[in-house]
């Protein structure tokens, strides 16, 4: 099976001019087939300030009113892909911007009110059409997917970047060995959160419980390296943590269910 | 060769939930290949009211400036573009929405400081990439242009969607048998501007020429025959102006170069 890789990166370095260029020339040297997914919700909530939206958030996702979602598809399916798409073909890489709305690629549907918290339209994805992706990747065609997706019946839904990298990711793992590469501010999950060079370069089932239980992973890195877990046990080969001016080093912690016999379970 | 319809829509029709709904039923209904082209200039003004941004018009042409682009790229690129893509999915159209940089579809240039207008950010098309629009239109892949195109230099250029259509339909005419229809808020062009039954339904050189000296044709509707003309000698079959709602009635003006024998001139 031919390699790809799939870089989400989030809202900060996609929105800022110098970062954005950085990780763009990082992004078009990974060799093998690709895809980017980004998010911009720095730039909704600075939009809605400036138009009087209230932004509202819950367990850090974004209550999303019909005004609101005007505002995610406008920065999200406008602003910050077709600027990726620009400036990615400036650089030789030759990509389309898409949402999940776009040949009907990804489809999902609006979250259910739960525990009397109606997020409005939200979606939560239930259909990612690996067929259509793969003829576009496989004519190395660098598709650049926005976090929106569709109902199906008419209307747009903003759904988590994340969440999107890990569905397509996943679905796209019985066509290709995928590599799932999250963009971090740091270089990846760190055995001393002061110092930068404490990198752990490798992760599996067995080691996460280690330093779960070592106290060396903590707070907040534990559900993100729980939903890679996930990833990879539906069949991605493996996901990364990684800072975006360090795409293709080594210095980054990669997750994965099993370590390849040449190398040691902790480097 | 096969047969393509290119619809150009403005800003009008599909800003508005209603006339939109209707116009991509009607289109919907078109048969075989086609092509939308849309505007969205007054969701634009208005966007760029309510974040006091200075609208300036030239001749009917915005000036852009860099938070003008930022406004375009989110109101065409993101909310006209995407919510048609989603309505037609819903309408169980397969379609995808790109501005020029997508794919690397449609290339223009920065338009150069003439007369002492600087129009800032707007692009006059140089390129369109008729082999990579034919493959998708062939496989019956709704394209919905937002009047966008790119420098190759990584800044998107705010185009004119007029300007799109004719030169999509005019580069398009070497690989298919190509209709352009422009959406208007008349039948068509009217021998009498206030009877909408007295729509001239057949135009060619000829009798343009006499519709003008007998004053039948005046104002801005001459300038818009003469696009269309120039659209037709340079290979497009004809020109349609049409009311949204009529696009496949017999209602409505068509610009030829020659009628076909069966017809009269002027019905």
């Amino acid at each position: 099976m031919d390699r790809l890789t799939i870089v989400k990166v989030g809202g900060k370095i996609v929105e800022e001019e110098d970062s954005l260029l950085q990780l763009l020339e990082e992004f078009s040297k990974i060799e093998g087939y690709k895809l980017l997914v980004h998010g911009g919700g720095r730039s909704a909530t600075q939009l809605c300030e400036r138009l009087n939206i209230p932004t509202q958030m819950v367990d850090g996702r974004r209550i999303t009113c019909l005004q609101t979602l005007e505002v995610a598809t406008m920065v999200y399916g406008g602003l910050v892909n077709k600027n990726i798409v620009a400036k990615l073909q400036s650089l030789g890489v030759d990509s389309i911007g898409l949402t999940g709305a776009d040949m009907d690629i990804i489809r999902a549907e609006k979250r259910p009110i739960k525990n009397g918290i109606d997020y409005g339209y939200v979606g939560d994805v239930v259909f990612v059409d690996d067929r259509k992706i793969s003829e576009l990747v496989r004519k190395n065609m660098i598709l650049v997917l926005a976090p929106l997706t569709h109902d199906g019946k008419g209307s747009l839904l903003n759904t988590n970047a994340d969440s999107i990298a890990a569905t397509t990711a996943k679905k796209l793992s019985k066509l290709f060995k995928v590599r799932l590469i999250y963009c971090f501010e740091k270089k990846g999950v760190l055995k001393d959160e002061n110092d930068e060079d404490s990198v752990i370069r490798k992760i599996n089932k067995i080691t996460f419980k280690q330093l779960k239980e070592n106290k060396i992973i903590t707070g907040g890195m534990i559900p993100k390296l729980e939903n890679a877990f996930e990833s990879v046990e539906a069949g991605v080969q493996s996901v990364i943590i990684a800072r975006a001016d360090l795409l293709n080093s080594e210095e980054r912690t990669e997750i994965m269910l099993e370590f390849s016999h040449s190398r040691l379970p902790i480097e």
